[in-house]
């Protein structure tokens, strides 16, 4: 007993050593390598003598907020349905995009702003560090409350080197256009995180069965996170676009596409659900797909109407694999999804990627004009026809599936590492293992609070 | 019981039939005749050579994510105050918006951007759905809790109709100005939401009394929706303004405005609560009343004075509606106002019309300069006196009022059609008659979650 | 009983008195002083012939409403983790900031903007009177549960003007640079409020004990609280700077600062808890003592390394601050901290204006190059030395502990008028006392919600 409870306290060390440990490293690799770029140095951005209305701050800096409003409160309330989950999906969320935005900001410098020895940041670099945190996100939701913070933390460290290599070769090498990430960032977080779930498949979870579901309020603290997730989508798919016409038209596409895959949710929720009642789960998650089908398209010439015909798929693939696919996820392929990552990022996000193939092989001189530039180069400068460009396009995605699938492969090896602290199966889904929870030891606790294993700790 | 069963699972059908029937008509009105406009065209902006930085994109955008903001989670949470129906307040609040906004871009794309056969969209397009969409949650607040999915999108199909063609009687054809709507959008949806609750009145209401009021936690959500609506109100009111002073002024005018209303808010509830308690309907309501008064003068020369003596008015009104009218209006006007929207948008909004009148009819060129061309361009081209111009304001509130009122006539008989589904007096107020509510099987139940009338699904 | 309870209601018209007082007064002096400015006057703007793109608005606006959210959003639910204080936490932090920032527009008018025998007001006022307000409910936390919303309103009608006098001297007379206001804000704040609390000591506050504490959602309400303060930190900090650079800088510097200060605090807080267990005040607190710290330095050439330093310490001493030394600050000094304002903002504010002293006293012509002009003006043109200026910023720190220390005396004093409406030891902590709360006279009452004293109010 003591023994167990001493062994206990030592891995509970995993986390704060770690996090000291990465965020030392982050430091260092800071100091040597990270600087202002152009548009944030004093020196720099005074001697080009430019008018400071120009700076990148006024045209990016809104687009980010929205944008790292989604990732710390959107994904974190979003994951703060479990009934006994609250603390640690709002924390955890917290505490990873913490951590990945800085190593992103070190692994996409690398890879894209590496320029005489250094890595220079502004506000591009914020948003695609914000970017690869929310990759990370999408791969904790597959696993939520079944790993421990340090293990999460490891993840992290390996996700984000692989989304960079990914993105590089996607964007820089292949020449794919990504810019809402609907390969880059749904697919290759969602599959990466599948993986790594198979990886770490427990088949005694119905020990915790009690603890998966949500109760009343904190279902409601997860619609906040849908909501806001839902309101700054269009925000997020053009954050990282061209300035001008290419940002406006990819939030107008994102704005119509996501209010159609949320009709198509609310019709479809009603017609497989018991008694024709809405389900929850459909509404906070497969509401949002229409956001993840048209990352890839959004900034193309799609129409309106191919933002409604999108989205409106989207939420229907999405609220039905809720309900028939994830069920089988688990028992056939024992893919333990807990947030449903393959509805919402996985399936939407080779829809996405499908329809960039689509809408990019149709593009045309004609269409686009002198904004073929922006949005498709290597076509307008006649390396690259229509038809390539979607070739280009469909390989991305291939590209995206394979280092995903090989990454969350290796990166549930490393999470199976034995001294690594786990919750065990009577464990998961439940705050106290990590926190200290409110209500524990006093006349006002609570019985849901209450964890009916005193045992686990000692 | 099986013959009941099966009409209660029939009727449920409306709903999902519902939402595919209006999505497939939308999407189709979209292919016809919904086209990128100049800034969000790639051909059409490119070919007008201009430079990206003038995109109306980032004058407005920023704005247009407060209002949606506003829209999504202000109404929506701010309707969760009711202790059993926070899934249906935030969720259809979810839902009607994102259906209202699509029919409100065709509805005000044919009356205002209509030009060759085809509708123009961009970022102007988004602010005004989306204030269309605030003025359907407007009447929503009403009938909130006493109408099925299926009645509230036959509703808001209708609203948005009439309110776009008062909109076009108002800002077209009479030059009203009207930026923050407090009559195009608080006045015609609050009185299109009260007369139609007039026409569902039930008398037996008090079958469903006990989920009427807020639990604890549930008043703390309502807050997110108050505090949410409070801050953006100044994009609100300044995102369809001119550019540049007017929108400046706009959002300076209302941030003064609602922090007045807050005060008299305050003040007056406890003035008139037992034991001089502040009542929590007041503050999550009618401290937002600053923003709804000063909707129509907040871009003329107000004067900061004048936004806190029009809020102060504002709040100190709407509170005592809450108090005495409330009660009167249901008892003599038989109008069971679910949110006090009379008091928050309807008197509020009456108000600001006439505060309207006021300022437009003391407009000078001496206060104005040159920008009277922005503010009044009728006045500025000599077609109109600033009398006249008053006089014009008036009529639209009359016009605004009738079209209000025999709307939501026609839209209470609309929503009494005998077949469509509707809660009996008893299901009021209760989510699970639309959701699947957690807890409602499991040892985790909470009591206040569970209806006491099982039958009821029977 | 009959007396005691007349009285209890004579007390209770403190409020809404002083609110129309206060209200009244401030409306007087905006009608004799304020006017809008050159950016919002539709004469003036329009004479200038300026472009409207150059409106100060699109540069600050954005900015202006992150901050708006940090303060009424932010500050509001971090101080709802209290059990039953939730209602209070959220709605006096709206009174307080409403009446504040009227008063901060008058108070920092006659100091900064006031020619003409007028006040001119536009979106810096706007952004300048949301600070002092911030300072206000730094204060607010050092006393959360303890005071009345009468004396709330007394102390900030004192606050705002020492705030106002304090920012004066540093910024117009010493020429000292202090954007996010580590000094002026968190420093003063913070001292300000606990000198306050130190005045009010309550030596039986225990009897309130068991409402100190929160209940499972009551933190992640906090949480909502948190993290909006986390993601809209670097618009906090850059919202004043001057434009170009020098604010997308101060936004770089502060994302960096942050995400470190929230890896400190995990791996502090899991290495001082029990068990290894993470405690929910310290992530919801001390993870944003990183934006506290650079609130001198962002603007200026911190480096990214540094932010990341800077952040770590902080989020350190923050944590271990609420570990080891609140229990101490009120054994010892007899100061009862509720919220722990001495851990986030107290040592991290003066820890920000230290470090402000070390790189004002780095700065050299190289580094800043042309940009020195934006930062430091006197020593761009001549009139300091670098050293000087650290001096300075020194001596700017000691005036601002003098001036908190003296006026938060004061505050006490001011509080402690024997015929203000002041809970008793018992009643601290509770909502009851000052709101109607849900659940009191039903069947659906909550245990948590009731309090055990129905006495105090007889």
């Amino acid at each position: 007993m003591a023994e167990s409870a001493r062994r206990a306290v030592g891995r509970r060390l995993q986390l704060p050593l770690l996090c000291l440990l990465l965020q030392g490293a982050t430091a260092i690799l800071f100091a040597v390598f990270v600087r202002y770029n152009h548009e944030t140095d004093a020196a720099l951005w005074h001697w080009g003598n430019r008018s400071n209305s120009d700076n990148e701050f006024y045209f990016r800096y809104p687009s980010f907020q929205d944008v790292h409003t989604m990732v710390f409160i959107g994904f974190g309330f979003l994951m703060a349905f479990l009934q006994r989950y609250g603390f640690s999906s709002v924390g955890f969320t917290f505490l990873l995009a913490a951590f990945a935005l800085q190593w992103a900001t070190l692994v996409q410098g690398f890879f894209h702003s590496f320029h005489g020895g250094h890595i220079h940041v502004g506000v591009e670099s914020m948003i695609n560090a914000d970017f690869c945190a929310a990759a990370v996100l999408i791969s904790f939701g597959a696993i939520l409350g079944k790993t421990g913070p340090a293990q999460l933390l490891l993840m992290a460290l390996l996700e984000v080197v692989l989304f960079g290599t990914n993105e590089f070769l996607l964007l820089s090498l292949l020449g794919v256009r990504d810019a809402g990430g609907s390969m880059t960032i749904h697919t290759f977080g969602a599959y990466f995180g599948l993986v790594l779930s198979r990886v770490l498949y427990r088949p005694r979870l119905e020990k915790s069965k009690h603890r998966q579901g949500s109760v009343y309020h904190s279902d409601l603290f997860a619609m906040i996170g849908t909501i806001f997730l839902w309101i700054f989508w269009p925000s997020f798919n053009s954050a990282p676009t061209t300035l001008g016409d290419g940002q406006h038209r990819t939030a107008l596409t994102t704005y119509y596409s996501l209010s159609a895959s949320t009709l198509s949710t609310f019709a479809v929720s009603a017609l497989v659900g018991g008694d024709g009642r809405l389900d929850m789960v459909h509404i906070q998650n497969a509401a949002l797909a229409g956001g993840v089908v048209v990352g890839t398209s959004g900034e193309m010439m799609l129409t309106p109407f191919g933002a409604l015909a999108a989205g409106f798929l989207a939420g229907t693939v999405s609220t039905l694999g809720y309900k028939f696919f994830t069920p089988v996820l688990e028992s056939k392929f024992k893919v333990q999804d807990t947030c449903g990552v393959h509805n919402l990022h996985g399936m939407p996000g080779v829809l996405g990627a499908l329809l960039g193939v689509l809408v990019a092989g149709l593009a045309t001189h004609e269409t686009y004009g002198d904004g073929l530039e922006s949005v498709f180069p290597l076509i307008a400068d006649g390396q690259r026809s229509a038809t390539s460009q979607a070739m280009h396009q469909l390989f991305g995605l291939f590209v995206t599936l394979m280092i995903a699938s090989v990454g969350g492969g290796l990166g549930g090896l490393l999470l199976r590492l034995p001294f690594l602290d786990a919750p065990t199966d009577s464990q998961c889904y439940e705050d106290q293992i990590y926190w200290e929870v409110p209500g524990e030891h006093e006349d006002e606790a609570q019985g849901p609070l209450r964890t009916e294993e005193p045992d686990t700790q000692a």
